[in-house]
């Protein structure tokens, strides 16, 4: 709990109106007072703000000498100066250009929130600066707080002091990061929901009913030499049983929490002019507006975003793909195959006079693959102005693929007939993804790897518990599985685990 | 002082730990309640900070139909959880995955301030609502005050209201923006000194000094027709001689402040491999954590910055300079000359292989201006391995050229010989242009502007008052010179003028 004081800056990089500086820990408030010049921020109360300003004294001496005469002027500033504005004191007085001469200096006007422990987001105190938001400036107040004690914070460190102190738990934490990162509607509505401790409550229904068998298990092996069995075998099965299912419906609901948080990639496929980027256009063509760069991505792998029912699809790397189906018919499928991978649906794009059903066909069955549904496009079917299947279109039966291809579009990319259909498939595609069983979805991979590990060792009792082997065995996999459930709320992990959490975190939170 | 509520982000765009949307207007608090789920904020006291969440109701009878049993909830919330924070009231039940179809949907987890109006920046009610910093979540928030009646606020409409509610003059409101696009320390002080008063106090010292002769003149024009001079000539002649004096320095003063504050322009020049690259890589190296692209310009208006002293140096185009050089050389001066238009300092690069005297006399006698200070770098001094000025440098007489020229280094960029020299000459620069009569330094063209004419004015008034003119032009003079001063506080002005300003600041502020 008496850690050192951190401070960061908590605001968007870049010039805004208003930027935030934070400081938490036992010295926030004694720091923040150092090098504030307005009300005493030790003596006012917890979750007010007040108006001041920031400011460097070069020295403890120097700061001592003027000490008297400054604190004067803001003192008998009256209680309505409390406002983002600086009142000429002296109107025949002119005032003096602040130069490095002088040993205390103004860096800035500012507006400051006090948060006394324990009712902060750290529980400890934590000081909030609003200052003119230009990033020199923020720069220089961070020095002045580093010079008086505080420490710049690592990424993610005020979440982690609010887990470290018992305010959120793990799963909690992880939402918060991935509320900042919320792009859309489902993304922002899953973390919201993790962050209001849907997981959690989820997992500790299940983590109770373990826990009484556990209990159970353990009384059994206490008394493990009289060979008595004390637990009620049936009752437990029903339970491992009850168990198996709910961890597996959470489990099952990754796939959809996944399209929701992190969107669906979605590769178009095709011969050269197929009309690949004609569809991607008439595809982006109402999104326009919400289409974005992912940030962080470089020139090479610049991403087409479009948002359908609140979740994003990815067109991965069309610029890639563009040359590589001339690579499928050139050199081989290697790296055609390299691209298509990380996609979770496949659009190929062919037309009739362009392509044979046999090559389609082919090229199912080549790139075919369990988690990737693949949807057959016919595009240019204005040129053949012909509504009716044909002997291509015959010839081309779905009913010769797996289930992952049962979808065949008739399109016009050009003339923008049949858009709609490709994303409904799409939409539906997630749609399909959503488990009616379960609450709550699990979106974070760390607690979908937790809670495979749990199920695993569930379906190890259940099978030591009707092979009759030792209890001693049964207990230990009880114990695995409740660990592997600890692991999400953060009751059972490690420093290690938490460091490569709160590292993905921005600075500042 | 009616006016709607206004709404914007104040923090910077992008990804953020926590963003601050702020709401200014009669309403302000009542919106924010509308939208909140938390305290009563039309009940808390004025600068406080309270948690809660922002919801969006779907209508107004939806939302009575929850209201009662919602609001329960929060009001059973105890004290000591007005933290930022999610807690299950009911460990039990499993928190629902929040669908479209509720009625009431939770945006995000917030902290809310509450300011009352006239203590605030823009004298009017102020809410600032601290949320999770995705720019989707703004958007939303935003979407939801706009609903309960808030409008989206204009480029600087808050400032402006702080101006036009009294709460700041026109030229503190202009040093607000100029703080938040401080870049540097020289920009950043001269700011501050604006927003406490400096300017404005400079001038009203010299606008009490007119306008005290205003009313004597104007009393004298009362008795105009009996002719009696009522006004002392003499004192006024003194007067006005100060005031010139006084306008004068103040004027003076923009030279420095304008490189203060917008930093100054540098033209590196010389033949192709004279070293210009060199000379400004070596220059940067320092520099380079902090050498930043000026944000808002194209690839090809790139500038290269250097700060000395808390003064940016930007070495502007330099790419295309690069090119211009073979162009002095093909084609003639044209595009050259329009590259070295705006710069203040031109770095004439050349050496003793590649040049002789007569083309560097030429260049200077072709290049130079008033207002352009010509350094003459002889670079490569390492080949000569000659310290003492040899033919080549008697033969480059400084004393042929006008003073703007009087600066000749022998540098060696590639071993970075000399570089401090060239340092110096650029910081030497700036010192000089610091004139020593005046507390305050004019920053800003419009502030410039109106100090100009407001001199003409006043010299007029002397010329009238030596040649012994009338008094109804003394007085008309004097008028103007009067609201040329006070258009720079904003009393004087017109909406055109403020439009013009206001539209300059970022949203938000």
């Amino acid at each position: 709990m008496n850690q050192d004081t951190i401070c960061a800056i908590a605001t968007a990089n870049g010039v805004g109106a208003l930027g935030i500086i934070r400081l938490s820990g036992g010295e926030a408030v004694k720091i923040a007072q150092k090098t504030f010049k307005g009300k005493n921020l030790e003596e006012v109360p917890s979750h007010t703000v007040h108006y001041g300003y920031i400011v460097d004294g070069n020295s403890q001496e120097a700061k001592g000498k003027n000490k008297d005469e400054r604190t004067k002027i803001i003192e008998d500033r009256p209680e309505t100066e409390d406002v983002e504005q600086f009142t000429i004191q002296n109107e025949s007085s002119v005032t003096q250009y602040p130069t490095s001469s002088d040993t205390e200096e103004i860096i800035d006007e500012v507006m400051v929130s006090v948060f006394r422990a324990p009712k902060t987001f750290t529980m400890e105190d934590v000081v909030e600066i609003s200052f003119h938001g230009s990033p020199h400036i923020a720069k220089k107040i961070l020095e002045v707080l580093v010079k008086h004690g505080a420490r710049l914070a690592k990424a993610g460190e005020f979440t982690m002091r609010a887990f470290m102190n018992g305010r959120i738990d793990l799963a909690q934490a992880e939402s918060i990061a991935d509320l900042i990162a919320s792009e859309n509607e489902a993304s922002r509505k899953v973390a919201l929901n993790q962050l209001k401790g849907g997981i959690t409550s989820e997992i500790s229904i299940l983590r109770n009913d373990l826990l009484n068998f556990t209990s159970l298990i353990e009384l059994e092996l206490d008394f493990g030499e009289e060979d008595v069995e004390f637990a009620d075998r049936t009752a437990m099965n029903k339970l491992l049983q009850n168990l198996r299912h709910k961890l597996g419906a959470l489990i099952e609901s990754f796939q959809y929490g996944n399209a929701l948080k992190n969107g669906v990639e979605v590769a178009i496929i095709g011969k050269p002019n197929a009309g690949k980027s004609t569809l991607l256009n008439a595809l982006l063509k109402e999104e326009r507006a919400i289409v974005s760069e992912i940030a962080g991505t470089t020139r090479d792998t610049i991403e087409e975003v479009i948002h359908l029912k609140g979740t994003a699809f990815r067109f991965v790397d069309t610029a890639g793909l563009r040359e590589t189906t001339d690579v499928i018919e050139k050199i081989g499928v290697t790296k055609a195959k390299e691209k298509i991978a990380s996609a979770k649906v496949l659009l190929y794009l062919y037309d009739e006079q362009d392509s044979t059903p046999e090559e389609v066909i082919a090229f199912v069955k080549e790139f075919h693959r369990e988690d990737l549904k693949i949807v057959l496009v016919h595009n240019k079917v204005d040129l053949t102005n012909d509504e009716i299947p044909n002997e291509f279109d015959s010839t081309l039966n779905l009913e010769l693929f797996p289930d992952y291809c049962d979808e065949l579009l008739r399109i016009s990319a050009r003339d923008q007939t049949g858009i709609e259909a490709v994303k409904t498939v799409l939409i539906d595609y997630v749609e399909n993804l959503k488990d009616q069983e379960s609450n709550v979805i699990i979106t974070n991979q760390r607690h979908y790897d937790a809670l495979r590990k749990s199920l695993q060792s569930v379906l190890q009792v259940e099978d030591a518990v009707s092979s009759g082997i030792h209890t001693e065995l049964l207990a230990y996999e009880l114990r695995n599985a409740l660990e592997q459930l600890g692991e999400i709320s953060g009751e059972f992990t490690n420093d290690e685990v938490l460091g490569n959490i709160f590292s993905k975190f921005c600075i500042g939170k």
